[in-house]
């Protein structure tokens, strides 16, 4: 363990440069191509068996310990978002509207240089370690699903992910047993009014002016209909109705995202939001298509897992504090592998408590402490060897 | 006169051809070179004398009648619009994004035709015919003000001009003496809010909420502030906030057109529109952009040149009605050349009769009956003579 | 003539008095009996034949002039508002809630002291003329309706009537011939969604939430519904939800009113209104009742009779402009008396040059430069004399 | 312990009939002074000491038992709501706009009825009975706070206090150990714009549709600004604004509440509000008024006291389920009590199983199942002994 994280250390300057360098590089889910073939590359210079291609632009990684035991998956996630970066940094993107926003740069980092270390050390590994580099989590239907498909859990006894948190502070880490990210919908709207010229409105139905009156109408959803102390969230976040700056919209596409911890309330806002389309376009007389497009299911921690790494985090060098976490409205496909094999989900937290802001994911001037890499690569590494050794057991939090 | 007429009749088929081939090939407004070009040599070939890029891409043709007497412009425009066309018709826009929806096609036929005709009457002709070809009507500042400026109305002393009318009957003419055509100024806001995570709205100012929330009070500014017994219209014709689905809109930009008959009432909405903006941004704490540019001024039609129109008409074959028409909410810059000579400004009606719906100009299906450019090429044409003959004295409906 | 211009100086004090009286007792719509009764005292008084209890509340008194002639007709309405005064003026309302905002009591006032100075010319009168002291003008069906029913314009060969106008500068006399008021219509709208406790807002169906969605969409009818070209208003002036400040509306009531000079207008808004009454309940799974009330009609002046009193108005003394105005949008049950005979209803300016603001009809704190009372008083009854003497023939400007 | 449940038994239709008597005579909040004399001569006649007008119209009563022991306080409250009753039972309310749609009268007379059995028990008594009758639990700043300052609480051990819940079934306790019920603030909001003539709305500042506006905008506090994972809820609850039908209102007032269970988010929404109406006016160029009032704090229950009550109700006859419930959004001044003293409030189910509809607290429908008044007493009365032999102890499950 001692030497785990020496190693580790040792190799945080390389982390960096791989974060760094994927961050310049970004790309979008489902397009991930190069940086794909970059982690396989990676892993194949370690000598580790690699599979590409798996269930997409998936890369899966193996090392064969020396000695016998579990097999224990690591995942992290590599795809960009569709986002203009913002920031100053030397690497920002050079692909124009792409950019990592979300962290994954650094979750992948992060796993390749535990991947170094422990290939490093491979004669004392007692088991299997698969290194799940995942593509398109941020892009429903999502990798993981497909990845699972195509085998990547097999053979699995656990598998143990965490996210990159730019708000919460560098030194924590963040656990929750049961259920810690919302299942992520989406939905589609697109108001069909009629179009013509902006200085006659009395002969067109204006779908600008409709597709207003649907978003204030959309948020009585949460503040009126949803029972206050459940958590849900009905987020429009996209508007088109491009047009000359003289021509009334024939239609404006919406589209958006709900967030729900229960099917219940998850169903009731499908099924509200038509109940509101419909009657803002009635009165217009207009008209409409709606869409409902259920994304990952609630991300749900196994308890033993949960607990055992939120234990054993106490003990890694740069870990100040060990947290039970709020569950976060954010959808996670992580929630997948969780169904198929036991494991935990916990956040690393990556902000420099030097920052007056931290900006939030998805933002486009969000940034990580890199330090966070180290500290993710660390819990992660110590919960492989300390799960192969001994499993859950309580004994771990004795060791530590 | 006569001669005229029955010319016109001849040159039909080749009219509709043009505005055929013209159709097929819109051009963008302040881009639209190929057309100018077409246009040009046209008129070389007729044997005119051509100036080309006037005041940018416009094209001024010169007819010297063998006789002396005044000159006579008549204006047509050949721009198209920004709109992706929607009709059957067997020439149909083969440029993507660009259509002749306002029928400008159409008035540049019926302009060359009529060219051809007064040509082949040259012997006849007792003054100068000045075909001002004039780009960007659609796209202010327009083409007509530095086609102007660039000399198109020297040596002028009255300009005729026509804008074919899809919502009214084939067969009508509408004149109004004084304001025809209101002020088309411009507006673009920029709503400045925060962005992020589409989980997270509260960490955000969400734009596209914002953006809903102004479109609706914007509404009050002609429900509620301008006199009801007063013209006026503020439409919001462009929204954009293109995001995934999942990340909070950082900004939202809204553009649209605000038309007025007066200048008090256009003031009144400029700054209206202003507090409009900064109330709505103060209720989510966001920041906004706001920019008003002022379009062509107010069409006002002289007196005698738009009786002398009007009872001219009458005597016109195809001509069925002639009546006084409501002045009409979109802009023209031919107000311009009216600012600087006299002249007037007619509506040539071009609805089929059997069509069941006429749709409205700017409307991807907009279009025209074609037998409107022939009747279109005779009133101006009759004008022409006749004002050359007799000026706009009142023997004029005696004679007719 | 003459003469009667001076008596009317001499009455100016009681017209200023009994203006101050009925201004100090003012009564509902309907409502107006002790009103009632002070006017049939007063022309009893004079020896006047009176008629109470016409058509409701009405009065109508009769001065027989020692000479033949026409039957002259002259209005005044009499009832109050349901709006609590703000004004400090000595004889400020001493009926709670109820108030003269609107200048009834000006109007009658006025007419009594012509009545008085009539009545002392009663040798010189060539004709009868016919007082019409109507209730019930503010409330539709109005009290005009009912009393022509009851015979008030029998035997009427003409009729004049005139509006004390707050906002045009004392002096001013204001004519237009053909539509001079719109219909002013009413409708009513309740709003059933499910009350509650206010800490609960997901088990009701919150009426205000709905009633406030429906204010704003029906800003739309106006802004994008009705052509900008016409004139149309409508006004949501009354919102009933009174609960507790924790119990969520059961219901919500919603009164206003609709302006339009067109018929086609006033049937399309009647429609639409519903429309967007129906949309906006339907989002939020409510209920709900419309109903529409046709007010007056609008009111259209004859244009002999028009053009003759405007003629006549500039040789009034106190009269410094004469001028044609705009139609206004609110409505006058003046207009049934023109639906039966010729006559018209012009406007008598009444705001004291050196206000700095004059509050609108309706406003709370209402009032008027009482000047504004004479000059009425003086164009009426010189319009009366003239009539008998020549009609309204043209020799009348030449005398003028 | 098995005599007091007998007896209970035996006084349920005196209990009914108090219920129903008081449900005849509601009194709002502040003005109960029948209720309060009702209830003290009650208790007189018992023979117990009682005290009137404590911190205003509340009744205290004291039951010395003949044996020693620790001092317990059991509260019922016994204002009504100003809410019109809208059911058909024949002791519906006489009082026009009053009703006890809140279950009080139910608290009340369950109080009555356990007072009258414990005191025919009073030899057995070990320690001191203060029944406490609340007044104005409704209207903050509400009764409890003056009468815990004029005394109520001196020398009480413990308190103990339940509401009926009209939505859960008949025969279900419900308890929860910390916050139990939100804060309840109150806030109010006047809109002054400028009223005038419905016809004119150019010359007004419309406040109702300011208003309208308002009531969307202040949707997006709880969709929008407070995170999803916290509990709150802005509710406008009253909306005046009283007009006739042609007059734009001058004014609109608006009246709500807002529930949170955290002091920061409180705080929040007290200064969000103010932002969304300041913004929302300045749209129009309106003026304002804000007022925040602070309610009850949070509800909090201690953990002893609660799991005490909580495993004694298992044992109690008709009590069929005993379940922790989630924290509700009503507030309650039950609060200040366990502010002063350790304690409990618990809510005892009164839905008859078989209604198809239970129509929520402060519906104008509202209504109970009766038998519950016997649960409570029972619950309460077995609650008062047990802890006087026992205090909060373990054991008493196992006696249980």
């Amino acid at each position: 363990m001692e030497k785990l994280l020496t190693k580790l250390d040792e190799v945080y300057d390389e982390i960096v440069q791989i974060r760094r360098y994927l961050h310049q590089y970004p790309e979008l889910s489902f397009q991930e191509t190069k940086t794909a073939n970059y982690i396989a590359v990676y892993h194949e210079k370690l000598g580790h068996e690699v599979r590409t291609g798996v269930g997409g632009n998936g890369v899966v990684a193996y090392l064969k310990g020396d000695k016998p035991g579990p097999t224990v998956a690591l995942r992290a996630d590599f795809d960009a978002l569709p986002i203009q970066e913002q920031t100053d940094v030397p690497f920002k993107s050079v692909n124009d509207g792409v950019m990592h926003a979300c962290g994954h740069d650094g979750h992948t980092a992060s796993l390749l240089g535990l991947a170094k270390v422990l290939n490093s050390m491979k004669s004392e590994i007692e088991g299997t370690v698969v290194f799940i580099h995942q593509h398109a989590e941020e892009l429903p239907p999502g990798g993981a699903i497909s990845m699972i498909e195509d085998g990547c859990l097999e053979g699995v006894d656990v598998i143990f992910g965490t996210h990159l948190q730019a708000q919460q502070p560098l030194g924590e880490i963040g656990y929750r047993v049961g259920p810690l990210q919302a299942a992520p919908d989406r939905f589609d709207i697109v108001i069909q009014g009629k179009g013509g010229h902006g200085a006659a409105p009395h002969e067109t139905k204006d779908s600008i002016v409709i597709g207003g009156q649907l978003i204030g109408n959309l948020q009585q959803i949460v503040s009126r209909r949803v029972d206050p102390l459940e958590s849900a969230v009905v987020s429009v976040c996209n508007f088109e109705a491009k047009n000359p700056y003289n021509v009334i919209a024939d239609t404006a596409k919406l589209t958006g995202t709900v967030r729900t911890f229960k099917e219940e309330i998850r169903h009731f806002i499908e099924k509200e939001i038509e109940r509101v389309v419909k009657g803002t376009c009635l009165v217009s007389d207009a008209n409409y298509e709606y869409t409902y497009t259920r994304g990952y299911p609630t991300t749900v921690n196994h308890k033993e897992e949960t607990e055992f790494v939120a234990e054993l985090a106490k003990s890694v060098p740069g870990v100040e504090s060990v947290r039970e976490t709020e569950p976060i409205m954010g959808g996670e496909d992580f929630s997948y592998y969780l169904q198929k094999v036991k494991g935990t989900f916990f956040f690393t937290g990556a902000r420099n408590p030097e920052w007056e802001t931290a900006y939030p994911h998805h933002h486009p001037k969000f940034d990580l402490d890199e330090r966070a890499l180290l500290i993710a690569a660390k819990v992660l590494g110590a919960a492989t060897l300390q799960y192969m050794r001994n499993g859950v057991k309580a004994e771990v939090s004795a060791e530590a």
